[in-house]
């Protein structure tokens, strides 16, 4: 029996190496089963507060919305979902996060794997990764990242929520549960009708900075542990930290002073509110668009030029291998790295000394135009299907497709292609990216006949 | 004194000389002097039907959009021009078109010259150019094209619009003098008020075709005409003359198929129309957008996801070197190449067994991305400007930028703010592509050092 089972067990070792070979398509494979999982129990009776069965397209879209740790609601989580629903919802949004974060660091190690032995290690370290076994190191270090921020954050939001809650608390632990994971996802899912709980410092700066480290991409914050750890400057740390924190920083500093020049004095945004509420909300809308929803009740009242500075920020999105989405604010410096070297008349897109590698760029450039052409097309179909502006079209597709969260009411109930259309387009947020740079850089062989080369004018 | 004449003459040659070998300059100088000479002389009451000043904000205007030969009108051409202001007009666009087309030549060449002799010839024969004087070549081969084009167009008007005039011999002479101008450099001014003539076979025929040929630019319509005369097969034609081509025809195909799903039963637009009326409406929409704005009175009854289509499509604009607006067609066909490129993990982008070089890739990617960021904060100031909505404001910003000469109405008299902002677009959806491609290629010293590389994740 012992012999048959050792007989048994190289092909399975073969399948399991072979799909882990192939992190794309596990991603994909991955991706579907969660959100066919979600789906199934969110349809059960159990999940819902009248115990009905829940409508398919609604169970879908809440599915994919939490499995992509996006976040936008087609019916209120607390009302519509009884505990059994919300914990469902809080699982597929824990292993959406961890997930992303696993397969896009693999995906990001692997497409190094073509490159010199010396840069493959840079990322591998930078990703926390042992030499030994590389996808048992990476899993460890999401693992790890995940759980310490969670765990801080769960911490420093349940005196707050106490508080809140009178008290009440078994009611304080499972909504500090429920933020804790929500917000380090950044998915945008409120377990209190209204999510006016966030709307005090005490809760709403840990959901912020929480939210805030889940956009940065888990080899960032890595990176940042060490650097605090050695006390290394700022001029050591990693190309990848530096563009993304740069990247970072100069978005949520536009965004707040767009806020500040443009809806600051929106009367129906902030009408009666003091400086310190006007600057929480500036505050969250400079951070959470990009990344989770969390009260999303004021956007649709901000104006439509906010909107489409928004959906543009959305589309840009978080850091890469993070759980926000969007095409990756490296991937849009990357792109703006290459026009700064074509206007100095530079072949080599240098940064901060360093070159990046031509693959990477044209990597980059790949994911704009490709995320370009889907997220207008997403855009035409809904203002087809929906009858809506172009400005509430490409806000909820943005949001869709960048994992922000927000919607200014595109996606409703009663119209299930434009839910299904969102769908879609939180998928392809979701795994688009990541498995387009894999698609990109995926071992192949070495082209044998260069073709001659021939002008051509553009411009 | 004959002496002292020649003894000025060299840094005479010099001047000229190196305001040639500075293409990029030149051409914007040649443009703003343009502008600044028309926008005096439709200033002087001679050029206004009543003999009063014209607005200088308007005159401005209608000075930038006929030099641009973008041709958005803010006032009638008709009613408000007197015929000095309508020759005025017309030799603005004369100007514009044959200074494009001149200037856009050089850069090109310009562009090339730092790349293998047997290239740069290529280019310079596919421009028409001599090896001995290749300035004196390329204004030689687009005088001689220009006339060429116009003098058959004018010749092909004339009997329908004496047809349309009612034997009025001197009209019909001015008229189609003023749409063979008009048409072939693509600015839709038109000389009769709702420029009505232009739909029927007659007249609307040749002027498509006349402003089809416009678009593609005139290295295309060279190689085409070598070809015809040589009987060479489609197969050796040059890359450059291939891909506009198949671009240029692709987008007329889409666009026609779009306004055949979509604007076919639109019944404020083909309300009681024959199958001939709507097969003109929907080709003149399909080549027009991206080109000249003949009979622009149906553009603002469109549906919203048709100003959406049509501004993508006007801002992909026409040809290289053509007198179409536009990050232009051979930008976004090697842009989507790149992405092909890519996706296939390939490093050297190739079509039909040649390779694009590298520089030119990179020329591409820059021009379409701050052309896109550039029409994207255009179209917010707009909105902010003028309180439009988002599609409105997309569609005047693209028309502007890719020299389409409709407009929905944000262009307006009363709104001087946002006919500034739309003839700065205008200028620069004029001169910026093309010096954009020449800042990128100009000359610069080798890089000494190379940086190293460092990798960086992206997606
Ligand atoms: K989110
Ligand atoms: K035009």
């Amino acid at each position: 029996e012992r012999q048959a089972a050792q007989d048994r067990r190289p092909p399975r070792r073969n399948l399991s190496a072979k799909l882990w070979s192939h992190p794309g398509r596990l991603t994909i494979l991955y991706f579907f089963a969660l959100i066919a999982l979600a789906t199934v129990l969110l349809e059960l009776p159990i999940s819902a507060h009248n115990r009905m069965v829940t409508d398919p397209v609604v169970a879908f879209f809440t599915a994919v919305s939490a499995a992509s740790t996006c976040g936008i609601q087609v019916v209120n989580t607390t009302t519509h979902w009884s505990l059994f629903g919300q914990a469902v919802i809080l699982l597929a949004v824990q292993f959406g996060g961890l997930g992303v974060m696993t397969f896009a660091s693999l995906i990001a190690l692997a497409v190094n794997k073509h490159i010199k032995a010396s840069q493959r290690m840079l990322t591998a370290r930078e990703l926390g990764a042992t030499k030994l076994s590389e996808t048992k190191g990476v899993l460890n270090a999401v693992l790890v990242t995940t759980l310490l921020i969670e765990v801080i954050t769960f911490l420093a939001l349940f005196p707050g929520l106490l508080h809140v809650n009178h008290g009440n608390v078994r009611h304080a632990l499972w909504e500090a549960l429920f933020f804790a994971v929500i917000s380090y996802n950044n998915a945008g899912f409120t377990p209190d009708g209204a999510g006016l709980h966030v709307n005090s410092w005490g809760v709403g700066l840990p959901v912020l900075l929480s939210a805030f480290c889940g956009t940065l991409g888990f080899p960032v914050l890595l990176n940042l542990m060490r650097a605090a750890r050695k006390h290394t400057p700022p001029k050591r740390w990693t190309l990848h930290t530096k563009i993304t924190l740069i990247g970072t920083f100069c978005m949520v500093a536009v965004s707040l002073l767009w806020f500040r020049c443009v809806e600051w004095n929106n009367h129906i945004l902030f009408s009666h509110a003091d400086l310190q509420t006007r600057l929480r909300y500036a505050l969250t809308a400079a951070v959470m668009p990009r990344t989770s929803g969390f009260d999303p009740s004021w956007v649709p009242d901000v104006s439509d030029p906010t909107k489409v500075f928004m959906s543009a920020f959305m589309f840009i999105g978080g850091g890469s291998t993070s759980t926000a989405g969007g095409i990756r604010v490296t991937t849009f410096t990357v792109v703006l790295l290459v026009c700064r070297a074509a206007f100095r008349g530079k072949r080599d897109v240098t940064v901060f000394h360093k070159r990046i590698n031509e693959r990477t760029t044209m990597t980059a450039v790949s994911i704009m135009t490709t995320c370009l052409i889907l997220v207008f097309s997403v855009s035409l179909a809904l203002m087809a299907v929906s009858g809506c502006s172009l400005s509430n079209a490409l806000f909820d597709t943005c949001s869709a497709f960048g994992l922000g969260g927000y919607t200014v009411g595109v996606a409703d109930q009663s119209d299930p292609a434009a839910l299904l259309l969102l769908a879609m387009t939180m998928i392809i947020g979701r795994i688009g990216p990541m498995t387009i740079a894999y698609a990109i850089n995926r071992p192949s062989e070495a082209q044998a006949v260069r073709f001659p080369e021939e002008p051509i004018i553009v411009g």
